[in-house]
């Protein structure tokens, strides 16, 4: 089968590889995938910014058609349409039942080893295996039309895991929220903001381009200053105290800075922007202000059966996102468009 | 009148002062202490943790009776027995009234100084000048029979900031909750999570004296391991995950870490521990586990209301912490008691 490959700094190839097998555990599926993407933590390998070592499988993102499964899985069969998150999760452990399936007992990633210490494919490929498929999978009660794809590509992760960033900033209705990025991430996190009912949304961004798209998913307001600028902006739009909750979907030092000083006293941050660097949280500033802080790497397979109805019968329409679509063979630009911000996000098809 | 005053490291003398006078504000209003404590972190400048240049007035926590009232104050009057906390604030502001009266715009502290830059009272004396009286103070429906005082003088501050972590953590009907910290504010965090309702509450605590308060108070095990060992234990005894929500009553850098590392994935640390040191928190730990951190100094002004009938009534005593009582002359042995861990919490009467 065809599959994308990182050699090295800004050296992404499609090659012919060996076609998945089952691995012997019982537990796994092959999957033909419809569609996959490139998603922002992808660049990060890409720009060199994580070295590789070794030529490897990329991209987590994928939606397809089951083709096999082992013996031991009841739940998902051969041609139902799935949804997978982007790691691997049992479904059935302590933390998979309370809601946080990224935190599986048995959790593995897609590129790189499931939880027995087999390698795992990438989800920029045709056939990736998924090590727990009655844990992991989400069968679509239908094959979906095509123009559904895209929306249901983004229940893989990246839509997903903008509505985590507005639950762990507890925007409820009515809420007051600001939206520090405007990656899919932050785009998406607006969208569920606006799903779950925020009055007064605020998009931090300076590219019309995704202005745009934060105000079609819901932004009520545009702030393009940053830093000071920008928290002083906010200030004065929410009664010199700032909104109830502030989504962080970029994971720098400074975008977490900035969000927690944007939020009101006893306001919280959402954040699910990838730490970059480590950067650490002022205890001082926290305690001060009562600010909250919660968030990070998305349970979004605890989410999908909740927003999938959503989806289906087109009330939601997070593929918005996509605004790129490349033949997996040309994967190198997508990611180059990616990189250069040419697209918000780059959506594949083998 | 009298008054507590703190010298220098370990050198607390009760004194004769001036009586405070209103301040022309009109808004403030003098109260007679009928009681007074001594908080955890009067210790810190005790102790010389914190300098003290030169001799100044301490104590934060005060009940009493309203003897004058500015010409403004329409809510309190002359003879009314009120309940302060442990900080000024209007009680109109936005900050207020979005339930964060600790970050008033127009702020003061005790012993300290007003909003308009006047000095103000400690509590640990016989009359304290309120700045705001309108907003800071409670009225008590009637005189409180003596028994109560106790109990009425934690909503100054201890039991509601022990509230205020239960609060912060998420504790609910049905937690799972571990607290951190036996001293009285850690004590009134067991009891402030009983009543929210959690199932199974942990007390971190090696005293035999404080683990007996801990179990009146509904605590349903004891765990006097620390650090790594105590952090086993928990997991352990939560389905090998940990609790629900864990409740930081230390502010040390070790405890924080201790807590954070000993919730559940998904899990959420409540903390009102003043931050000592100011210890930072790793965004990567709080990013892989989707543990939250929430908390800070308590708004007990915001709370006050909702406990009161509970004390008033006598189905909740959190009075228990006051395992001393000393004149407010001989303020300088309940702080020795309270440095030495000899008495959980010091009561005081003028």
């Amino acid at each position: 089968m065809r599959a994308t490959l990182l050699h090295g700094e800004r050296d992404i190839r499609s090659e012919q590889v060996a076609d998945p097998q089952l691995s012997g555990t019982g537990k796994d599926a092959i999957v033909r995938v419809t569609a996959a993407c490139v998603c922002g933590s992808d660049l990060w390998p890409y720009r060199g910014v994580t070295p590789t070592d070794e030529p490897r499988r990329i991209g987590h993102e994928f939606v397809g058609v089951v083709e096999e499964v082992a013996p031991d899985v009841a739940k998902v069969k051969a041609g139902d349409f799935v949804i997978a998150p982007f790691y691997d999760c049992c479904g059935e452990c302590a933390n998979c039942r309370i809601g946080f399936t990224t935190s599986c007992l048995e959790l593995g990633w897609f590129g790189s080893q499931d939880h027995w210490g087999h390698p795992t494919d990438g989800a920029q490929g045709e056939l990736v295996r998924v090590p727990h498929a009655d844990g992991a999978l989400t069968v679509v009660p239908a094959q979906p039309d095509d123009a559904l794809i895209p929306s249901l590509l983004t229940l893989s992760d990246v839509f997903l895991t903008g509505h985590h960033a507005a639950v762990s900033g507890g925007v409820a209705q009515g809420s007051t929220v600001a939206v520090v990025g405007d990656g899919a991430v932050g785009l998406s996190a607006v969208l569920a903001a606006k799903r779950l009912g925020a009055e007064r949304i605020v998009a931090m961004s300076r590219h019309a381009s995704r202005q745009a798209v934060a105000t079609e998913f819901g932004a009520t307001d545009i702030v393009a200053e940053r830093g000071d600028e920008g928290i002083a902006a906010l200030k004065d739009m929410f009664d010199g105290i700032g909104p109830d909750a502030v989504l962080e979907c970029v994971g720098t030092k400074e975008s977490m800075d900035q969000a927690l000083r944007s939020a009101r006293p006893g306001g919280q941050v959402g954040f699910v922007g990838v730490p970059n660097g480590g950067p650490e949280l002022p205890m001082r500033t926290m305690f001060s202000t009562n600010v909250g802080v919660r968030g990070g790497v998305a349970p979004v397979r605890n989410y999908v059966e909740e927003i999938l109805p959503e989806v289906l019968d087109g009330s939601l329409a997070p593929g918005r996102v996509f605004d790129g679509e490349f033949a997996l063979s040309d994967a190198a630009e997508a990611y180059a468009a990616m990189d250069e911000r040419r697209v918000i996000k780059a959506l594949l098809r083998p």
